[in-house]
């Protein structure tokens, strides 16, 4: 483990890492599913919606496509999971809706209670590829107590390039190794790692639901590996 | 009075509308002149170091000069200030620590019960001329509880361009007349409103000191006119 007695910032991943996006949207879809009368396996929905994810952003990662933000990559794909599953009974105002579901993602049970410890001695900050007003619209949702919202939409660049974690360091005015990215995914903090940040593993071994096969446990030497963000803040002395 | 019924984000100018930077400033650099033994009246020296904050951004917004943050400004206008009164007798690193004063500022009174009442049913956030980490510091110092860090940086143009109100609605994905800037000075809140947001002017009588004769009083027709933070979140309805 590195020295991390120079650590100001403690920067996030969210999707997965800070909230449970499959069971959160999963809930959404199933209310939908009873409303309009139609048979959903809203967990099945959701993993399918989020598949699409990786792929839309390497299209703005290869700069075959300008950056946009998240909001309208997931409106994307959800238009095209919404024609692969058949559904047709939705309104455009139901859409809209539906895509901000991102906004109204609930959190892993520890999360607050370890940001709010983290907070007392370190700035405490987003550094996800949702766009500012996701993670806003969330923060206030769950009363997470973010310090600065930053990542992808602030750097102008998607995670893993290393633009958006550079930026992030940059924005704050501090160097790379003043700044640790917390995550629930090896290639996240790897990449994090090879821009000079800290890194802190928290597994979240049901993130894709019970037969996870990936990211259970930290493949690389992260500076922290942590059981959740409670014991997360009790390592950093937080 | 405009319909603010769609009123989402509260955004604040931050510079004498939240805090107190002239006696903030005064009272550090009292403290340097005891410690070095030499003597200074703090506050003139902080409305002197101020005066050349207009100037500085001037040259940013003709396009004279490329986007750099405020505490460069601070900086080199910091330099100039020194050697007008003669002051040698700092290191580099006690300039440095001289600069961050900015970071350091304390807020007015009323303002952390008014910005929580806000909190509870709008988005509060920046709107300010300081940098990102300066007002990420400044909120971890004096305990402002901002949702999102927003303004000149993050727009890469300076108040009162239109670009730095633009940018800021933009990024929370609403439309001007959903957001509201919150200042102490007619100017800033007339470039706001031709930018479609909603406005509201607070008088901070002694920003300047007692002898205080600009922006006494709201000169326009702003929607709201109150006479503090906890006045203001009671106009709102928070």
């Amino acid at each position: 483990m590195k020295n991390l007695d120079q650590l100001k910032a403690v920067t996030f991943d969210v999707f997965g890492t800070v909230v449970d996006w499959r069971n959160s949207i999963a809930r959404e879809m199933n209310l939908i599913g009873d409303k309009k009368e139609f048979s959903i396996d809203g967990a099945e929905f959701a993993s399918a919606w989020r598949s699409l994810y990786q792929p839309s952003m390497s299209k703005v990662r290869s700069g075959e496509m300008p950056f946009e933000r998240l909001d309208v990559l997931h409106r994307r794909n959800l238009d095209t999971v919404l024609e692969q599953y058949g559904i047709n009974q939705l309104s455009e105002l139901e859409k809209v809706h539906l895509n901000q579901a991102w906004h109204r993602l609930e959190p892993w049970p520890d999360v607050v209670e370890g940001l709010v410890r983290l907070k007392e001695r370190y700035i405490i900050g987003t550094l996800s590829n949702g766009n500012v007003s996701l993670i806003v619209n969330m923060a206030k949702y769950s009363g997470l107590p973010w310090d600065v919202v930053l990542g992808a939409e602030i750097a102008g660049h998607y995670k893993p390039c290393p633009e958006a974690y550079h930026g992030s360091a940059k924005i704050l005015d501090l160097a790379p190794h003043q700044c640790m990215l917390v995550a629930a995914h090896n290639a996240d903090l790897l990449a994090a790692s090879e821009c000079g940040f800290r890194t802190a593993f928290v597994a979240r071994p049901t993130e894709y639901g019970p037969d996870q096969t990936t990211d259970l446990s930290a493949d690389h030497e992260f500076d922290v590996v942590a059981s959740d963000f409670v014991d997360l803040a009790w390592r950093l002395q937080a």
